[in-house]
């Protein structure tokens, strides 16, 4: 018999489409020495009981206890860290303003490793608390206090992706936070490439450079272009903010006559590895061509709500073949949680579809077929994550890393409400994905390794 | 020097006005035995140091820890208690399919007086976990089980005001759950408020009965008739819901050629003591007469994105003088969470605000000048609530009850990120309403009486 560095015990929830989540009750998740799911047994399947005995009485075998389930560790796909230390404020001005007036000035500290030491260390322990085993990094400017987030993601054992920001544009970055000149721009954004790849040597669970222009009007057309270069070079992966709110939009639509989509692909800036935040003013070419080039959406419904002016059309998005998944976007969101942002996921695609304003006929006031499921919403906090980023995360399935949460629906102290023992799982599984707090998380496990306990 | 039976020191949030949060730093808050904050004194003051010195050796003395701070405990509207069961689930079908399939099903289960007890004990240890120091509750038509939801806020120290919900319309109730006919209707709401009101004598911190028809699709004309004499009889809180969906709009339209609020007024059922849940439907006619009346809007923000079809425009009743306070709505809202409801009551003013449908232009998509800022949402949770429900609760102030959540931004397991130890006080106000979770809420005192703590 083959040989496992561990095996888990418990039921699960895994996407098995979007629209439908699988129960896999009582199985068996063996897990290699890498942190990968090398096999995954039913309770019916023939090895099932032979392993059990094998390996019960072993410190390598975890079975959940009563009221305990697995989840895929969520995969977020759009994260300020630095912004972390702004979190929950500011949240009454336009995006222009507030990048001006609030978070430039802040993100501009971070040339101050000792501070963005300190906020980093916060915001990634943070994450992990909140289930969240894979983050997509922004960083600022600042090329040395991008590295340190890398190396508490490595340390911390989070799969982190980073980017050193670019912001080259005189035009439409403040003098006290800008890139020194392009060619400056480009230089760091290599050098820290090189940096993150000689980091990703030494950490399992994987880290990576990501390539981050912050938006088209921070960056001049060389800054761009020598971006594109350097993802091309280093196969990197690439994120942006796009088509966010009707001033970004409109400022796209003036400097190249064009949509950011087909702006971005112009410079190399959409591939299988792109992700691009936001996407709310999104049309069906600019769709259709992120579909042709891999590229996914980073859907961030709370921040969404506060500065994008509008509803994202994600089910009409997804429904044209378009990769997704969800970001908080600390802190144009305020919320750490990848389950507050699946729950406003279904509460925003419930108004666009609906409408807002009563004082229409209900025949007039929203965008039918436009509502997505919670089951849709936790596909893309997990599976549709894992897609976005081309990586084999987001299932509990074979070939899959080991990153989970274990959930805990009996704690007493934030008990989830199930008062018949043979509660219906689907309804266990709505339960917590509409209730759990972060207290309910026990354990949250990246490749194989445990990273956060509450035991 | 006047004798106090309790004195607390800290810093504390209170609203001043519905857009402005007082701050109260270090101030002392001198309780009576009854529970009644008698005198609040600031640091400047003259007694201050005189007070101190009399009682900080004392037991009866409390005084916050570093990062800890006082919040009035937060005020809900509108609370289906044996909904709680089945919260989280069944949030993707329309209202007059919920209520029949899966809610009319839960409720005729309190008949069973032992299930009754599991779910509103945990109900309401779960509202007092998440701050909620005051709650309005629909019980079920059950007088027998509704006594129980009353005995239990009693005995947990909670002030619940509780309704025994009316349904005898033979044509919008199925035959498993509804009252026997409406004469056992009127004489079970007339010994449930007996019973409640001798409950009362007994609950320091009250206990109130409510008149409760559920909605008027429900009830007869002569139940509406019988339960508005019943309130006048004996001066009772009324809760209803009103104009909720496009459904339940159009069928009291149908029915009287009226809206709900003047077809609800003719049956005696708009008081000073009336609050109404969601009434997303209320036009300016319907909004002068709660203003008249005195009648409140139970603003549920969570729950009216799946039911209600639509955004309240809650800035514009607010303007015209209506009373308005937040309610959770389970399990037409999953979170038992004021806090939650809050973020949410925002998140949906700017969707109102700004609209939903990006194929529309800017300035035709929303409704202007309807956002609220989270200082407004706050209102409505604390002071707000207390003003609808016309007693002395929801402010830190004198002859307000003192009814508290004591948050902690420094809770190593739930650290609010404020990394300036200089950080502005109202920074620190906005991170805690956006991102406090129950376990920062380290105590829960009600009408002077300790009724939670996590320490
Ligand atoms: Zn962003
Ligand atoms: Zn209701």
């Amino acid at each position: 018999m083959k040989k496992y560095t561990q095996i888990f015990q418990g039921t699960a929830f895994s996407s098995k489409s979007p629209k439908e989540v699988q129960i896999l009750k009582d199985y068996l998740f063996c897990i290699n020495a890498n942190g990968m799911i090398e096999k995954v047994i039913a309770p019916e399947d023939t090895d099932y009981e032979t392993l059990l005995e094998t390996y019960q009485d072993k410190e390598s075998f975890h079975r959940l206890a009563e009221g305990q389930y697995f989840f895929p560790g969520f995969i977020d796909l759009h994260v300020h860290a630095p912004q972390w230390a702004q979190s929950g404020t500011a949240l009454d001005i336009p995006l222009y303003d507030w990048l001006n007036t609030y978070t430039f000035p802040l993100e501009s500290k971070f040339s101050d490793l000792d501070f963005a030491k300190n906020v980093y260390q916060d915001v990634v322990s943070t994450l992990l608390a909140n289930g969240t085993t894979t983050a997509l990094y922004f960083a600022t400017v600042h090329k040395e206090a991008s590295l340190v987030l890398a190396e508490i993601c490595s340390k911390k054992g989070q799969r982190g992706l980073v980017g050193k920001v670019v912001m080259d544009n005189l035009e439409q970055t403040p003098e006290f936070y800008r890139d020194a000149d392009t060619q400056a721009a480009l230089i760091d954004t290599e050098e820290f490439i090189l940096a993150v790849k000689e980091l990703a040597k030494s950490t399992k669970q994987g880290v990576y450079p990501v390539v981050t222009p912050r938006f088209i009007p921070s960056c001049t057309d060389d800054a761009l272009k020598g971006l594109g270069a350097l993802a091309a070079k280093y196969d990197t992966h690439i994120q942006s903010h796009c088509s966010e709110s009707d001033w970004e939009h409109g400022y796209v639509q003036e400097r190249f006559n064009k949509n950011d989509a087909f702006a971005l692909h112009d410079f190399g800036l959409l591939s299988e590895k792109s992700v691009m935040a936001h996407c709310n003013f999104l049309n069906d070419n600019d769709a259709d061509l992120f579909v042709e080039t891999g590229t996914a959406v980073s859907h961030c419904p709370v921040s969404n709500a506060y500065f994008a002016n509008s509803v994202i059309p994600i089910a009409h998005l997804h429904s044209k073949g378009v990769e997704i998944g969800l970001g908080s976007d600390i802190s144009g969101g305020f919320s750490p949680s990848l389950f507050d942002n699946a729950r406003q996921a279904v509460i925003s695609s419930r108004m666009l579809e609906d409408g807002v304003n009563t004082s229409l006929p209900a025949d007039g006031r929203g965008v039918p077929n436009s509502r997505i499921t919670i089951n849709e919403a936790f596909y893309f906090a997990t599976a549709g994550g894992g897609e976005s980023l081309s990586l084999p995360i987001g299932r509990l399935a074979e070939n899959y890393a080991w990153d989970i949460q274990i959930i805990d629906i009996n704690l007493p102290s934030a008990r989830i409400p199930v008062f018949n023992s043979d509660e219906d799982l689907n309804d266990v599984f709505q339960k917590i994905m509409y209730l759990v707090r972060p207290e309910n998380i026990r354990e949250v496990w990246v490749q194989g390794e445990k990273v956060h306990s509450r035991a």
